[in-house]
């Protein structure tokens, strides 16, 4: 786990749950279809129809799979959280409410934000087949998982995809700014190569890091860099407690944007994280700044862009050209023999291959509110002993 | 300037001229029509037809009053340099390879960038007036000048924009790496709020800072923030000349990419970097890493997409959407009374109103090669005295 969270970019922002942090204390591993039938278990027993539920689970098993351990099954605990609430309306089912050729509006009706996802990912690609280009915007939603998962279906597709996505909590504090404002506002953005196992696939928040890596060095008790958390002064927090609880108050400081510090352009950061709030939140007619003293849904928004190479004469010639790039820098020279320099994907990919062979670690800490949530709802506990 | 450099966001990154640096010592100010006037006597003289001439004149201009004093009339000597290499053919028309009712593909056979790009933009918006997406990508072209031009032509038209552009030198180091490969990469996006005066308008280079953010404080003998430059071990070069020195010579070390060092996440903007690379030049079949020993045109690639709003349904709501996230910016609290927080387009439109009242200052040192510019190609020399 120290590779992971050391080396691997973080997507996305959420916080995982408690249970995630612990992941360093205790690992056990379990085969990747344990892991779905326990997260389809956990969905069917909370009322989820059968086909949404396989795609969400699908989703959340490819994130661990990936070494994404923030944002597979971890996340089940905070989903529990909304469906308990009342907030989150586990059976709902996506509905289109406006659609042309190119572009349709998905209202995902307070639903998971993972299977309304996959759909709207797939109308784009679609569109994109007939039209060149297809975009799906969607409101009334919640949390989807990592970003990255939707951007691929379009690369798998043989497309380019762009996917990003409003968030839950205010994290992140705008540049110069003293309390938080912005989600952390993840980018996902996918492109064939002419292998078809290696994508480029970049999925980032557009801050400097996300709130679960806060998380985790407060769990490690290890001191954080100056210019991830600012307090409401705009002064670095490097103590990993009083970061991580500025983070839960969301009241002043929080993370910054990408680029950390004024000085180091963290305006930059800040404006990417507006230009998310707009593709995902405005274009889709979701909330802004949602957890603004609302009890009720999320209402997240989504944006879901596919764009076909063949429509700008770049059917044979996209692929080889994308390759060309990621090559080039699979082999550019780097400060440090042992430390090459990585591309978009590497990261997930080598994490991939070695879950699928050793399966998925998860902590007992987040094994004990798992089989709580299942004890609860009535479904199988799946993943004692391994 | 010294407010202009320091706090206005440095839009793409190619060096400006050493006239540009120089702009500390002395200023004088000319009328925007003046400015105007100059340059299109320079690109005529140079035998530009008179409609390409007009719509580069306007958009050089429109970058100096917003203050993009690296992107506008301080350009004329290094396109001068390019003509008289007879690596770009200042009489080129843009021609359309391909075409779709969403796409197409433009040609610029090999001229200045700005009429191919704005031309790109207005199809592209023309193309999601009809069909809700329009996007154009272009290669065999050259520096186009401030990317935000282009986007602020779909905001103008109540669409969202979208511009990048690959660029000529080789100035970033990708994370981890020890020589520069990507360019500054920049990445434009804009969005129309309910005042058509003050669209939401993001321009930025994808690395901490422009190359000539370096040859400023270069100028100015002042020390670089740890973390715009590295040398070939990673490590941070804060002395400004060694630093300008190392940018010029694009062998070893370079600027970084936004984040500026791997535990601030500088693998998010290396990432980004690549995006705009794959989206602007693979997409568009322009050559990557343009300047690898190459001697003949740039070949460098744009992309522009336009997105209508109202193929989403909101004709009437996202106005008022993206006017209630920039709103909320403006008054959100700063950490000091005198530094509020901006919003992308802010600095920009402060400096063209007083630009536009003032004039355009332009230094001596630009001036001077202004002049030589007009003796060489016979044009008149219309900014003596002012």
């Amino acid at each position: 786990m120290t590779a992971q969270t050391d080396d691997i970019p973080t997507p996305t922002g959420e916080a995982a749950p408690p249970g995630q942090a612990a992941t360093k204390a205790a690992l056990r591993r379990f085969h990747p279809e344990v892991v779905r039938a326990q997260i389809l278990a956990v969905l069917d027993a909370w009322g989820m129809p059968e086909d949404l539920a396989a795609v969400s689970a699908d989703v959340m098993v490819d994130t661990d799979l990936a070494g994404i351990d923030s944002h597979g099954i971890s996340m089940l605990p905070s989903y529990q959280g909304l469906v308990d609430e009342g907030r989150m309306d586990i059976a709902a089912r996506p509905l289109v409410v406006h659609e042309t050729a190119t572009t349709a509006l998905l209202d995902a009706q307070d639903g998971l934000g993972h299977p309304t996802t996959a759909e709207a990912m797939a109308l784009a690609v679609a569109k994109a087949r007939t039209a060149g280009m297809g975009a799906v915007a969607v409101h009334r939603s919640h949390h989807f998982g990592a970003a990255g998962y939707y951007a691929r279906i379009a690369a798998d597709a043989g497309m380019v995809g762009l996917v990003t996505t409003t968030t839950r909590a205010r994290a992140v504090v705008p540049t110069r700014g003293s309390t938080p404002l912005l989600g952390t506002n993840p980018i996902a953005f996918a492109a064939p190569t002419t292998d078809p196992e290696r994508p480029f696939l970049l999925d980032m928040s557009t801050s400097s890091v996300a709130v679960n890596k806060v998380k985790v060095y407060d769990f490690l008790d290890k001191p954080l860099p100056a210019g991830w958390v600012l307090d409401g002064q705009g002064l670095p927090v490097t103590d990993p407690h009083a970061a991580h609880a500025r983070l839960r108050a969301q009241e002043e400081g929080g993370l910054t944007p990408l680029g950390g510090t004024e000085a180091l352009s963290s305006h930059k950061g800040y404006g990417l994280g507006v230009m998310v709030q707009i593709l995902a939140g405005a274009l889709s007619g979701a909330l802004f700044a949602p957890e603004k003293g609302r009890p009720g849904p999320d209402d997240i928004g989504h944006f879901c862009l596919a764009i076909d190479p063949a429509a700008f004469g770049g059917a044979e010639t996209f692929r080889p050209a994308v390759s060309e790039i990621v090559d080039t820098l699979h082999v550019h020279p780097s400060t440090s023999p042992d430390r090459p320099v990585l591309v978009a994907g590497d990261p997930e990919r080598l994490a991939r291959a070695e879950r699928s062979e050793h399966g998925i670690p998860i902590s007992d800490a987040l094994l004990d509110l798992l089989a709580g949530i299942c004890t609860a709802a009535g479904a199988d506990f799946l993943l004692e002993g391994a």
